[in-house]
């Protein structure tokens, strides 16, 4: 038999349980702290709907998460006992399945007739939708218990501090620990540290684990984040200490080298942030909140089609934010989360061509847009009402009022659907928004300001505040929301002007590097990477921060929310470096969706060379650049590699076009091309 | 401290939790049945909200179903081991709750602050509401496993039938069996039945349980409905079998005494058939369905408030029946089910005055009446669409295009919102209705046939069918829905008339006597149900079924659904002699909501006298009633007493009106009255 059994469900539901289990292992000492908003749940009460031929006698056998009965050409099967012996014939199979704990799933396997995704399921609301399977099921991990695979690893080193033994793992990771040759009962602490400062100060430590040690080995329940550990008890122990690495296996990964041994570092340490943070879902952080964020996860999709390109992560994550209809609040609670995570399926759909993950999702796209529609005020911009966290950035700004930055995601978000129902064949659902959006790009129209030559940061009362911020000017240049003219303004009044206060937080610095890199200013965001993320490599870091100030001495640098640790030292926003080199010095993009077609503009900057593999929607493009030459092979797509100026190319087709070269590279096919 | 501490919870998730618990007993043989609908689910992530002030040292205890965290004046509590200690001072406290797989629960008790309904809740969607708490909740059974209380009994008698041995336990009940001294270890299976063939005819009885036997004794875990068991095991047992019998515990019941002893037993047999399936929840019948079905629960509600008047379990049903937003279907499936929903609101409201309920549950009522509004066709009627199931009963109906019975419903159901916004001071969210009511009661009228005189069917088409049913007539009498005249016409068309099909169902034929007594017709109604309940009665029933014809013979009368003994022998409909008997003979109705005041039209019929004492909204009615006396006392409210024709009334006030006599009772006052 050809088909192969998987565990099927109801679709997206997976995607709950599996969030609900993984944002409730967020611990700050002993404190409990599941999410702050509404969690939803899976239909517990489904219908898996199959009809099917049979040639030969099968014997199917049936597992499932919960309890089933099965409706066999509309007869109940009785004394069933868990296989089902089925003689040749026409069939219309419905097994009910009802988990109140839990997801219902279903595995069935006959010799004619599996679980797979050609199967229907209902959540009895006279709709049948196809079910879905996840690649993180299988034989040792079932649909209610997912747990990624690990792998051990032990100390690299013991440092003693101030009569402790610190454990020191030599990077971060987020593992189980195992601690053998206990003697005795009692108590025990692990003490778990992302610096050794973390891991030896017990009265101010984020996370600890408390054991009760009965027989001569322990091991944790609940991975936590730590690079450091310290083991406090009274009993006797050998000191055999393990931990169990636990992580999303990649099956492709990007590769980075280039003429600046610095920048490399920073490649490495980023993919090794992302990796750690990119689990079950794309998290904020591994210590700390551990949870799903809509705006964190929003940069990880972009960095991840730059280094993982790993699409059943982004659909996890983007499923689970949402959760189930009706929509009550904004996701997260935070207006400019709901608009990132509108924008996410666009570009999702520009990366990987994955209509069909549109489509499925549609109706809570058409709600989620809705939603904020409904909460527009009488100029038809959008206002934090009672409740909603109007968020920007982790900044000191007043975001009462119409907040120009807000509007400009709203606009983008409206225009996404539009766009998507555009090219989806889905027209009848967004004309209804084209009007719109033509007047929205005029209403934010009246957050330029003429004689700043830029916007401005929010209209309060009917009045413009007149207080120019980067955070606006650089979300127009990121989404092309102006022209060359007021770009150039934007740069220099604003991005390039010191009189406007900095952008502290990496989150936002993924932007501003981007808008600069949308001016041109290469060099100038080279020389940032180099100095703020390998500020942090200099700090000794492994994984990168969620804020980083180079003024800040001693401990000082972990603390934050007014708590001596309560820093991340791995937030997902801080991989960035890997977007910005691979949008933007690589200079790849998909030319069409899916990346059917890529386009290809190199920077060097100030290196004299870089060489990387990148991965495609398939595939991967391997590309070498240097002042004197360019090597690529693409074995999934063909491109267009645009160099700056008009060269003359020997070895490949090109031609002439506004200022540039275009080269034009064929798939599977090698190129070596000498710029000299 | 004067303060009770009960368990708190989101209002409306324990009823869902519950109910979700209570419909997944359903077996059929060894077949797992949970309902045919979307089945909903708790907010499973929620934070209770205090705000309080101490004047002394409190020593609080906290309990919960869920994981928690406590939020201080918005510190987190650290190392909290089951009591919060707190020197006088002001306080908020946000106690986060989290349970996964059941309802995040809260009790916690201290000197000056307990858990109670003055606390607010949150599912973290920006709104804060009000906790609710159960009367099913105590010291003994928490939120999330809740069982009814049980009594021991024994079987009265043994009989043996074809080499079994048919414990008898004298008349139906639901119970948990206990088997003791079993000897050895092996299976033993317990057939049950309503019936005695039932439980001796192995291969179809209905519901069994199978039980592997290690110890001497053995306790099945779900309760179910029986009056006979057999037990077959190659065990040795000593025989000693009992029955855990479990219910609701009523605080009031009513009870009816009359000239006609089969009228009292049939009495007698409808309150502990009633009583039997109004449980956790009014449930349909106690061997099948064992669910909540929208429409057999109204006429339990309404039954309910002439004999046991418990409120609970109304507001209980009601909040199971309809789940969580958004409407996403009928009720059950069936576009009736929906309507009967809504009016059951209404009549609530009427019977018990309890706004808040109403007010609290609005939104769901509007949602509700919106989603069918939302389907309605050109014609603004509503028409089966894909996956609805138009009931109106089990009868051999052409139930497609616009069926004049679904269109009154429908009408009911929008003047009982209407109805209920203007009482309750909600008129914004009503008004809309206004003119809608209005039109469809003129739409109505086209189902008029002035040649037949009579209502017909259905449209199809925009055909009339030209056929006559009882049942648009039947429930245009029932509420109401048109002047004498016609009344006059359908009593004496339809209702009298031989030619029109029969009601056969004792669901249809609660609205068919009903409307007969609406009619005047009580003769006619009291022979019917001396002869139908009565002929339960004579084949030996302890309780009332799901359906009865007189013509049966043998194991025939408990077939149904194609299987032998399909049919339920004690389903909840079949009690409704105890509402024809409380609101037609015994004549009570509420002249003000929550029977402020009361009004009643006694009907002695056949009888020469009664005697009866019927709850109210709050105390009881003590009435007797013969031909020569009425005595009356009422303990908690005022009425008015209407007699037929001009009478004279030595020791009360009275007066006449429209040739009846309107006599007026005083609260808690003593009245004999002379009727000779």
């Amino acid at each position: 038999m050809n088909k192969k059994a998987v565990w099927i469900w109801y679709p997206g539901d997976f995607e709950i349980v599996l969030a609900n289990s993984v944002m409730t292992r967020r611990y700050e000492r002993d404190v409990f702290i599941p999410p702050f908003w509404r969690t939803d749940d899976c239909y517990h009460n489904v219908k898996f709907i199959k009809e099917f031929a049979l040639t030969q006698v099968n014997n199917i056998k049936i597992k499932a998460e919960g309890s089933i009965n099965i409706l066999l050409n509309d007869n109940y099967v009785y004394d069933f006992t868990g296989t089902l012996t089925l003689p040749p014939g026409q069939y219309k199979m419905v097994i009910t399945c009802y988990n109140p704990n839990g997801l219902p799933a279903l595995f069935a396997e006959g010799e004619e007739v599996v679980s797979d995704l050609s199967w229907d399921v209902t959540c009895n609301d006279h709709r049948t939708v196809k079910v879905k399977t996840s690649s993180l099921v299988g034989n040792n991990s079932l649909p209610n218990t997912v747990r990624l695979p690990v792998e051990i690893c032990f100390p690299v080193q013991t440092i003693p501090v101030s009569g402790h033994t610190v454990y020191d793992f030599g990077k971060e990771i987020m593992a189980y620990v195992q601690i053998e040759g206990l003697q005795g009962k009692g108590d025990l602490c692990i003490y778990y540290g992302e610096s050794i400062e973390e891991a030896t100060d017990f009265e101010h430590t984020e996370t600890y684990d408390r054991l009760k040690i009965e027989n001569g080995i322990v091991k944790t329940e609940i991975a936590k984040a730590f690079r450091y550990l310290v083991i406090d008890t009274k009993l006797e122990f050998n000191k055999k200490i393990s931990a169990y690495y636990e992580y999303l296996p990649l099956s492709r990964q990007s590769s980075f080298k280039s003429s600046n041994p610095m920048l490399d570092a920073i490649y490495q340490t980023a993919l090794h942030t992302l990796h750690l943070n990119t689990r079950e879902f794309m998290l904020d952080g591994i210590k700390r909140d551990r949870w799903l964020w809509s705006g964190d996860a929003y940069q990880s999709y972009l960095m991840n089609y730059y280094s993982f390109f790993d699409k059943e992560v982004v659909r996890r994550t983007m499923l689970a934010l949402f959760g189930k209809l009706p929509v009550a609040t904004h996701i997260n609670h935070i207006m400019d989360y709901s608009f990132y995570w509108i924008i996410a399926f666009y570009e999702y759909y520009l990366y990987t061509g994955d209509g069909d993950f549109i489509k499925e999702n549609f109706d809570k796209i058409i709600a989620m847009i809705d939603f904020c529609r409904g909460r527009t005020n009488a100029n038809g911009l959008m206002e934090g009402l009672p409740g909603d966290w109007v968020f920007v950035d982790w900044a000191d700004l007043d975001n009462a009022g119409e907040v120009c930055f807000e509007q400009m995601l709203f606009y983008c978000a409206l225009s996404a659907v539009e766009k998507m129902g555009r090219k989806l064949n889905l027209d009848s659902k967004v004309n209804k928004y084209k009007n719109e959006i033509k007047e929205l790009k005029i209403k934010i129209d009246k957050f330029w300001d003429a004689e700043l030559g830029a916007f401005i940061h929010s209209y309060k009362d009917g009045q413009p505040d007149n207080t120019v911020t980067k955070h606006a000017n650089i979300i127009a240049l990121f989404y092309d929301l102006c022209g060359d003219d007021r770009k150039e303004k934007i740069k220099n009044n604003v991005l390039l002007n010191a009189a406007v206060p900095v952008i502290t937080t990496p989150y936002m610095r993924f932007y501003e590097l981007a808008a600069l890199c949308k001016c041109g200013e290469y060099d100038l965001v080279f020389d940032e990477i180099l100095s703020y993320w390998g500020g942090m490599l200099a700090e000794g870091a492994t994984s990168f921060w969620e804020t980083f100030d180079n003024t800040e001495i001693g401990a000082e640098k972990y603390a934050m929310y007014g708590r001596s640790y309560g820093k991340s030292l791995c937030h997902a926003w801080g991989a960035s470096p890997l977007y910005l080199l691979g949008k933007y010095f690589i200079g790849l993009r998909p030319k069409c969706p899916g990346y059917q077609s890529f386009e290809l503009r190199p920077q060097l900057g100030r290196l004299t060379w870089f060489e990387t593999k990148i991965p495609l929607n398939e595939g991967y493009l391997e590309f070498y650049y240097s002042k004197e030459k360019i090597k690529i092979y693409c074995e999934s797509a063909s491109g267009l590699l645009v160099l700056p100026g008009q060269r003359h190319i020997a070895g490949a087709v090109y031609s002439h076009y506004q200022g540039e070269t275009l080269v034009e590279i064929e798939k599977a096919t090698e190129y070596e091309l000498d710029l000299k």
